[in-house]
């Protein structure tokens, strides 16, 4: 059968990515505690095109992640799914990311009542030309914040508070749990949050949270701060959203430090 | 050329909907304040099908659009599209849904610097069979409520409190401003929320919250009662949800009254 | 310590539905072939309220899912459910409603290269004050659907073709496979979608579909007749969306049959 | 009134992007051919921190873009809010983000019916440190991609076509119309697709489309090649994501040239 992708073009311009997007997947993720979890994930896989050539085989993509397999995702898994890209479709450099939620345990903080916390999280692997292999993890937490300007103004009675997201995206040489950055994350915030909470836990966080007020920009300078004491961080991008409970817009602050660019091997 | 779409069928199942989705729109909707404003609509147009006939004209709708325009979109113009629906596609009932953010002004409290409130609404016209015209109003309104709970645990320091979303959509006789809706929701609340709060409105915000606690049950009971009061309403739906601080999933409340087939001609 | 939400209160409005909105729990569902899959769902949970009672118990929903559980998620396990919620909750009505992605192995038609296709569904499930269950089973399946009309006016070229998503919701009294709707579904479009197809399956699906044409119409009555072929139907909501290669908008179709209210014991 | 946000706080990191994020706000942008026309957007406004000052002064990002005025958006007055958010929050580098729908009329290729087409549209707009001041314009248009593939595979049938969505960033020297942008994607693309088809428009255009069936890969290249030719580009880039009819995942391919750092002053 005739193959159009395989065609040699003149005069093309190289293609930085190619391949398929928003792909729904079942996956096993590794888990600090439990050993591994069951979840669903979004996919997509990208590899480089040459000038010369028309087209990637996009149903190889599939098949790499069927035959490969996405049974305990992690970092060798993701390297050996980006050399079997390389290596099928012919590629110089490939680019795998996964988005998927990730739940952990987690008792309410007095009544100790058993909870769930969702986590949106991802993984993007690439390995280029040089064969440089990079990995970064990105950990989505939802946290209750507490404004302190609001704290100080009515001292005495609530202050605004609301639910933020704070987005970590890493990447290190060496491996970095979900749980790590999950407890960096946390403990930068007014408080966790929780999905049950009796009325002596919901007491304590709010007492907790009115003691701790933060800034979106305390919250992402005291993650940053925490992650520069981590060891083998070549890379990071810190960001947090507070959908504020006084405006219909939201309040950010970012910080991204290191070397985007840098791998190992 | 060949018309499938007419084509007469054997056996068929009559259709109670068909037509075309999610099309947006500039408009330019009637404002109690401005007399008007422009804004940009998602917008459904769908009639019945006989189970005679295969298929609707699709572009038949588009064509209705474009020359009755969306122009002052109100009760009277909805009605003219929902008549010109009918007869131009030949069908005995129409039906026409549109979406569209809504910009209020609104002062700080205290500061009275200007800012706008955007309210998220929607406009659903049928008219049946039977020639009865209805028009459902929706208006969403973000608002701020405080949890009377937290209030109570923690008299002296921060309750919990977020962004929460109320929803009203309202079957009426009589015209319904948008305007009058908003009051109603936003008066129902703990407090309204602002696009630009200097501190001391912030403070006054806080404080008139912390005083106002409402549960998710008490807003919609709230606004039900007022709507009661209102004249010639046929049908109503309230809810509320708030996007707790404490927790990563929502409080959510639902009253629904009245008679949700009625129409007036 | 305080309970605000056991208040009584004079004059109030009964409540239709309060509870939980929008809770990501890892689910384990049935499964017609495999047994069971392992999925992450979005869950409501909802009681009535009494008009004398100030509010429902929120933490006790998280508390009835997590012991309860949710694991081999089916008919039984819904009641369940329902009843824990009616009883802890001192409620006369619970409602439920879980909505997961759900994986199917599908072969391509004809190299039976392996893939997976992914299936939103839903299920809502309800127990009322007179004691009646009832369960609606949504299923959302993505489909190829070719333009008649477009075929005839290019009988010897391309007609246009897209993504289009059929959703059935079905309440019935015996169980219905998630697996038998998809199949009624698959089986009305022009072709089944595959998430791996090499070429000669890609000469396949669209020989087939440029034989099967359908239009929105088509594929709602189409799956409709064969629903009303199945036993125990009480009440059907048959939807096509045709994501349409030509527009920026969307084709729809829709039927509905039956009393929506009835339910078994 | 206490001010914790000029607070000068020791060892702090300095923030990159401290503001507003998701304002929805009515706008005016200019248009070639009508002068200008009313839309609505959603709004980011950053200014970067210095590690020194604890927060930044949210309320006056509001009170700038109120006072300055969103009316005919363009380059200079992007440049003219850049400066005041500079000047008003002491910053020294300042970002602004605006993503808008924007509607241009066109008729059908043969019958002329009127239609209007959507386009999502975006502004990056930054003034540095170094006071380079920088203006990326976003242009998404929706288009008809057919398959070559699938087109050689059945040349005498329908090869599988599907609506897609190309995406060009593109920083500038001098000014760039969305129109010209639109021209360049809807001329690379299988075809351009319309509001408002005729049965005579739609035959024209699956005609045209079956024979200019182009992969992703092909319609990001020719993309490239012609933004390449115009004057003045400092850096682009350019994506396609087409939501194939034959699977439940997108194709997609990405080309970016030029260096993202570079402004004019």
């Amino acid at each position: 059968m005739i193959d159009l992708q395989s065609e040699i073009i003149e005069g093309g311009i190289e293609i930085d990515r190619v391949g398929i997007k928003g792909l729904s997947y079942p996956i096993l993720v590794k888990d600090k505690l439990q050993g591994s979890q069951y979840t669903v994930a979004k996919i997509n896989m990208y590899v480089n095109l040459p000038n010369h050539f028309r087209g990637a085989h996009m149903s190889r993509f599939l098949e790499i992640l069927h035959q490969v397999g996405v049974y305990k995702i992690n970092r060798k898994r993701i390297k050996l799914l980006l050399l079997n890209m390389k290596e099928i479709l012919s590629a110089k450099a490939a680019h795998l990311e996964i988005f998927f939620p990730y739940f952990v345990k987690k008792p309410a903080p007095i009544s100790k009542v058993e909870g769930l916390n969702e986590y949106q999280c991802g993984l993007y692997g690439s390995h280029d030309e040089n064969n440089n292999f990079s990995l970064v993890l990105e950990v989505n937490a939802m946290v209750l914040n507490l404004c302190p300007c609001s704290r100080e103004l009515s001292p005495n009675t609530s202050a605004h508070n609301q639910r933020g997201r704070a987005t970590v995206k890493i990447k290190s040489g060496p491996l970095i749990w979900i749980e790590d950055v999950i407890e960096i994350i946390e403990s930068s915030a007014s408080s966790p949050i929780y999905s049950t909470l009796k009325r002596v836990d919901e007491k304590y966080v709010m007492d907790n949270a009115h003691n701790k007020p933060r800034f979106v920009e305390d919250i992402v300078r005291e993650i940053a701060f925490k992650l520069t004491n981590l060891d083998g961080i070549l890379w990071y991008c810190v960001e947090c959203e507070n959908f504020e409970s006084i405006h219909n817009h939201n309040a950010y602050a970012m910080i991204e430090k290191g070397n985007h660019l840098l791998g190992s091997q």
